[in-house]
């Protein structure tokens, strides 16, 4: 891929989203002043198709031109902070930064790649300097605890740009204040021009997110019923989802126990950093807990139907001691993330043919979601009253919707519909322009987190979709021996194998050049299968001699 | 797979859904009376994964020990039709009923299949000897003309069983008399015991579908401000949506035109049979239309993003003369079927790239569901007043939902969970009982409509998942060669294309029995590729002398 040209006009600051954007998933945002490159978050993307076992896309660092000097993390959900290892890997130098909670999370995540590298910890007042901006942490509200904005302001404020690129509103949250809008304002008001970039994730759903207070009846009211065992499933990041049951399994007597890596990953840390509290007052280990019947809670991973998830095993009958009696719930403190709809439909039947119950958010109010509606948009502009408007965080057709809304609600405002690798800059007259590219595609990182390249997931795709046809040719001097191996065809193809292979004998002149046989083999072993299965399968020819 | 043992307690009625309980897709139920066998529906279930080009799943025949003596088809949605030709072939005696416009798309696919086989119309006023039944179609609302259920009801009013997989209650629709429940009573009403079996597609919808009455207006308003070109796409079998936008165009003078071979299809077989009416008034033939930019509506297969679409060509800019410009409106009649939402937002995606305005049913009243919510499932059990009650059509979840429903508001209503292949039967004291059986997998049918084991397919996910590596060895006297290729894997395992080949030489003995040199050459390949990708791959070894 070729570097795309840069278009300059003295800008004094440059926004490049390198990820995020026209997506959902792999965020990363390219800052530039004059003097300086900071990246903010550096996420991974989880792919649309399971079958080629992919472990995730991360973002393109082609695009860069200089190693940044500082990352900075707005918050630990995968998709911020997933692809820091590569980020490391490719720019060993640049500084890393992040909140005591984020800091855990990433450096759990370089322990299991055995990478060495210091995080550096930021604290909500601390501020990092970008010559002639400076960048201020805002408290946002999310579904993750210690979640900011970062407002990048010109220190003799003639801009202020505020990157938000996940929240949402909650002013009822029993956790956690709510989005610091005094500091945001405070810092922000006499800047000139003052740009936003916000998070589209909800922008369809016209309303406001519920509030984690919202939920605690109906959370309390479950654990207080359980006399069987109850199984939760959930985000296991959502830390304050998480103290909710604690709290109710505190009030009501009951026990707590886990069921998969990941929640006692992100439990741990949030312990670690005092994000969760109360917790070993009803912990019970799993190794206790095993054939206790009563009064216990099992909180699982795998609300999205994961192939791997604590929830498919328990589907399956496999959590040896843990395993439920017909009648237990399930109750799923959690949404289905748009495109495992069909996963969780399946693991939802499965655990229904078990004779479990199932309890959604359609039957309680159990989950809020992390991202701010259509309500919440309007509301944080009211607040921060940009003169421009950047939809940022989701898919293209949210992006576009987004826009909308805001030349709807805000006709004064300038809107900007920008893709990932598309740059907005503000040059010293304060002139907003936004400079189009060619977007780079993302990486896919497959197996012992290598590179992959998209042909060889097409040649994958090829032989999923037609089976393949393996030929050895033997060439001796007076004749030509062939082996003939077929792979994932049906029977009808199985069948004509010795017809194959006579009739390939047939076509094949003894002391032709390899590449006339290879291409003889191909084109008639396609064609042959073709007349009974009505489509060709790829074929592979190893000439031998 | 070995025939269940099927338990006998002299039933006068035997109700056994062969598919469609417990999936949604592949819909088809034999009756069995002392004297015979008649089949309601034979349709196909789309596979969930699309990697591997199956063509769809249909329901096993296995099951059957005899062959049925008719095949009564309720309407023609793929789901209830699909698989009527591999029934053909299987039950060549067979004789096949359906309605008009059913068998006219029946007819159309017996053509594609080059089958040849007498249909019989049958009418709405027409009835099934069932000795000692009678079974009579009852017209019921939805999404498709002429559905029906069927009444089974006992020549002595002992019993009547009301099988109605697919329907909606629709009191306002333009195009269609609403539910015939003054037929459904009068003839069941002095029947003993009553059975319903009813569709579950829509049970976790508390509500009432909408009327297609309800969406003239947002449809009339769409199409009166078609000054550029309109695109609207729905399901093609819809043919009273279709009649909305013909009307529309009629009364606010606008040209129609199709793109899509189903779109063809169904309405070829709707007009033919009196379905769609005043089409010829609007309609333009595709090679008139194109170029056309005003006052066109244009009608596009698609809405679901399939990949053969005419939606997915116009996103490409594939629709020669046809292809549309920035701000041209792109509108679904449509819901999202659940596992297409991937599909979905990603054509939502490349049409936003393209300039296209989209509106769905999020943001018009544009599309209603053929499907009862959990209101009109209550009407009709109202209406009905049955005795024991046998949610179908659905998915696991859904049944048990339903069956929670009825229990709640009906609680003396008996109601049954049940599965594929477990029969509901009725014995002469009018006892009825349920025989759980174990299920048979459908069959996935792949490339010109040959069945495909499961086998194979797990050999392709294998290849795709893993990817490929083949060898070739060549046994001489005092020697061995090796060629190595390999499919789908990274960079750092074909960089060790050479050191593979010379390991493996330093492995194999000459002259060992060839299963030991394919087990040498299988084992010690994934192993050597393992340690540098982190994961083993297919390994396929060709020996030849």
């Amino acid at each position: 891929m070729n570097k795309p040209n840069r278009q300059h006009f003295n800008p004094i600051l440059k926004i490049t989203p390198i990820g995020g954007v026209g997506e959902i998933g792999s965020n990363m945002t390219l800052l530039e002043s004059e003097h300086e490159s900071i990246v903010i978050d550096c996420g991974i993307l989880f792919p649309d198709e399971e079958v080629f076992d992919l472990k995730y896309l991360i973002p393109n660092f082609d695009y860069f031109e200089s190693e940044p000097s500082k990352i900075i993390i707005t918050h630990g959900h995968q998709d911020h902070i997933g692809a820091v290892s590569h980020f490391v890997e490719r720019f060993p130098d640049a500084e890393i930064y992040a909140s005591p909670f984020s800091a855990e999370l990433i450096r759990n995540q370089f322990k299991e790649r055995r990478i060495r590298k210091h995080i550096n910890i930021y604290k909500e007042d601390d501020f990092f300097e970008f010559e002639p901006f400076s960048i201020h942490p805002i408290h946002v509200n999310h579904s993750i605890p210690e979640t900011y904005g970062m407002l990048i302001k010109h220190n003799a404020n003639k801009l202020a740009a505020f990157f938000i690129s996940d929240f949402k509103i909650d002013e009822q949250s029993p956790y956690e204040r709510p989005f610091d809008f005094e500091k945001l304002i405070r810092l922000s008001k006499d800047c000139k021009e003052r740009l936003l970039l916000a998070d589209s994730t909800n922008i369809l759903n016209p309303s406001h997110s519920l509030s984690e207070n919202d939920l605690i009846k109906d959370i309390e009211e479950i654990v207080a019923q359980t006399e069987q065992r109850t199984y939760i499933t959930l985000f296991s990041s959502n830390i304050h989802r998480i103290q909710t049951i604690v709290d109710a399994c505190n009030k009501f007597g009951k026990d707590l126990t886990f069921v998969g890596r990941s929640i006692y990953k992100y439990t741990e840390a949030a312990v670690k950093t005092n994000q969760l509290k109360h917790l070993q007052n009803v912990f019970l280990p799993d190794d206790k807990a095993r054939g206790q019947e009563k009064n216990l809670v099992v909180l699982l991973t795998g609300c999205q139907g994961d192939f791997f998830g604590a929830l498919r095993r328990l589907a399956k009958n496999e959590l040896t001691g843990l395993n439920g009696n017909p009648g237990d719930k399930v109750v799923f403190s959690s949404k289905v993330i748009p495109g495992n709809e069909t996963n969780v439909y399946n693991i939802y039947n499965e655990l229904t043919k078990k004779g479990y119950d199932i309890i959604s958010a359609r039957d309680k109010e159990i989950h809020a979601s992390g991202h701010a509606c259509a309500k919440e948009i309007k509301i944080l502009t009211e607040k921060f009253q940009p003169t421009h408007y950047i939809p940022i965080h989701g898919e293209t057709f949210f992006l576009k919707r987004h826009c909308e809304l805001i030349k709807e609600e805000f006709p004064k405002i300038k809107t900007y519909f920008m893709n990932n690798f598309s740059t907005i800059q503000v040059d010293e007259k304060l002139d907003v322009e936004l400079v189009v590219r060619e977007e780079l595609e993302p990486i896919l990182i497959h197996g012992d987190y290598l590179k992959i390249d998209r042909e060889k997931i097409s040649e994958r795709r090829k032989m999923a979709t037609k089976g393949q046809i393996f030929v050895s040719v033997k060439q001796e001097k007076k004749y030509l021996n062939f082996k003939i191996s077929m792979k994932g065809l049906p029977k009808e193809a199985e069948d004509q194998l010795d017809n194959l292979r006579i009739h390939l004998k047939s076509l094949v002149k003894v002391n032709s050049d390899e590449e006339k046989i290879e291409e003889t083999v191909r084109v008639n072993s396609k064609r042959f299968i073709a007349q009974v299965t009505g489509y060709r399968p790829e074929v592979l020819t190893h000439i031998i001699s």
